[in-house]
């Protein structure tokens, strides 16, 4: 596998992640070059991550402001293709006071790596878009997730 | 071109249309099978549509509730690809109390129609989901917009 | 709910589906109204669709031609939300000798109809975008799946 | 604006921007935060990349192979919404042998920046899915633009 800046050890990379959603590809979400279009992966980090979150108590319209992402990046390892079986796994890494990164993985049914990925989140309040600083509450949900 | 239950005359039909916007096809609305992916017209209509109904002093806040559709149909005449220009024709008919219809046509640099279609558009109340009557400025906004 | 042209008895219509696939609604498939945006039914029926023309032996590449959407309608009877969890159930309707109608139901978590929807289906050669006649073996499959 | 690897001088890395294509921000684009969802960049940088590929004289079928994402990157200085009018640079950077960078930039009808991003583009053989050297008339079109 290619190498990427946000991974040191792609084994303990893989290890450290353990929530994941299955990713239902979609027809409308190939192209016509006969795989899946490069925008999708996207697609399926939002999924994945909003699953993520939910899982962790969040995502619930209960916290302040909304969750944004600040930036994203995803790699290409591997074409996919609509007969493809995804599984996306998502884990929360460094959070600070107003922001944390999501890092995303994805593995096909041969258990092949498709996708890595990565994106720092924040959270701005809806109406100024202004960033908002992490509750504790927050926080702690995110920190208990990542151990 | 197939006979569909909207048109009674299509050269009549097609010489009633006068607005129409341009439509971008994009990558990543094709689909595995080389063409454009099925789903993807309506991205277009509702491109057209909105066009359409900005043109003719509609949807800018300005009205009581939000435009929504009620029903959509969509006949494809002809394959559409990436490469193909589409002009994509749009007219207001059938204005009621509380909902009019939106009639579509879709044709190609070869002035070939690829899509036919029609929905009816109703204005709902954004928080109760509740239909709100057209209002007499929306109906002379489109009177006006189909004389 | 309000009438539409393809249904007789609705509560004949909907006893007559059995195949359903749930389908996961996606945070980018809303828009800023703040419910699912009229384009997502339509990549919820290919989905649905390319689900059931699997479950009875088709859409596998072993067909001749593909089978593309001649027409396709939806009619919205609720609106629908992020948290939905949505069924679309979908059965195959009137099989002639060149096409044939795909009938579509979606149910929320309340079992109330959030959409209903038909279209045609017709099979076609790759190359030459021309109409194949559907064979002994695909009509087989499709009458035995509305049995 | 945050920093970001890929710029040094933000002021440097704006000049050397020449070719752009006006997007237009789709309402399907949006989501229910209401503003445009963070997919849609992706999808405005495909658009623009092809289109800046073509102006160079590829992307028409002639070159060998399939050009492809090895990966991609997105930074999201400010939040979109469905009026804005959005203009998205593309520029060639460091052309290598067998792939090559493509910078994009995007911005708002108030000369706001929007988004800045890249991404790593490789030409692959359609069937196998395996690299292939970037030929030298396909070098000499990316130079020439990047001049």
């Amino acid at each position: 596998m290619k190498s990427v800046s946000y991974i040191k050890s792609i084994e303990d990379w893989k290890s450290s992640f353990s929530f994941f959603t299955p990713i239902k590809i979609r027809f409308s979400e190939t192209d016509m070059f006969g795989h899946v279009n490069n925008v999708s992966p996207f697609i399926y980090f939002e999924e994945a991550r909003i699953e993520f979150l939910k899982s962790v108590g969040l995502f619930n319209g209960s916290e302040d402001g909304i969750p944004i992402v600040a930036d994203l990046q995803c790699d290409y390892h591997k074409q996919m293709f609509f007969s493809d079986q995804l599984r996306l796994y998502v884990k929360v890494n460094d959070i600070g006071n107003t922001s944390f990164d999501v890092h995303y993985l994805g593995v096909n049914q041969d258990d092949a790596v498709t996708l890595t990925g990565r994106g720092r989140m924040v959270y701005v309040d809806q109406k100024s878009g202004k960033p908002v600083k992490l509750s504790e509450s927050i926080k702690e949900k995110l920190i208990h997730a990542s151990e």
